[in-house]
């Protein structure tokens, strides 16, 4: 049985609004069902374009374990992930990848690029949508729409 | 006039070889052609599915500058870029992308999810492909054979 980390991913999400980042959080578990590493976009923090929540909980986990592959792990994010988060998820062997709101404008899971979708991506995980897909979309909205 | 740098890139590359590391080499560029990052694959080294060349030079850059883009830079690759790696160049803006060898296996800019063909991609670097492919290629065909 695994518990849902969407809610913490969320509270990861309104962490980095908090911080003027892209409310975007993402939670890593391992086999066991332990979190591992939770964060939310730090683009801005820290100066980096590569800085996404999932890239940020990835690179945490694989330092803590030694390795760049994590079979068996589950990444839970509150939204749909970009190409660059995808081709990461899958060179890191993530097993299931839950996610919230869709992203028709940036996303490269279920849109656009499509990163899992093809011969070059090898390794496809477990993926399933729209989890808490609305407290993860107003969020989001919120954000921008304050930003304008 | 812009200095090719696909030499420094290839040096880079056979440095990563040296290391254990797949072959790959990249070499950024400021606006006024000043290298600014070179660096080589180095994803057992530091165990991060995330740390290929490309990731590297434009983390380097980015937080050299103080900024999550790099509008007028040039990157110089020995491989083309996976889809992880292309959706970061357009996420740091980076404005000329120039690629040795086509990567049919692994790419994501020319094969597969071709991640700056979609209204997905906000910005989409210039590309020129196919400098000093055969050197980039055979550098990696030795590597693989060599671990056969």
């Amino acid at each position: 049985m695994f518990t849902s980390r969407m809610d913490d991913a969320l509270t990861e999400a309104r962490a980095a609004a908090t911080r003027g980042e892209v409310p975007v959080g993402a939670v890593l578990c391992d086999p066991a069902g332990r979190v591992v590493a939770a964060d939310g976009n730090r683009t801005r923090e820290l100066s980096d374009p590569t800085a996404h929540a999932e890239i940020l909980v990835i690179r945490t986990a694989c330092a803590a374990v030694g390795s760049e592959r994590l079979p068996g792990y589950r990444l839970w994010v509150t939204l749909e992930p970009c190409p660059m988060c995808a081709a990461a998820i899958a060179a890191a062997r993530i097993a299931v990848l839950y996610y919230g709101a869709p992203d028709p404008r940036m996303g490269g899971v279920a849109h656009g690029a499509r990163v899992f979708d093809h011969p070059q991506c090898h390794h496809r995980p477990e993926v399933y949508e729209g989890l808490a897909a609305d407290a993860a979309q107003s969020l989001l909205r919120g954000f921008f729409a304050a930003r304008r």
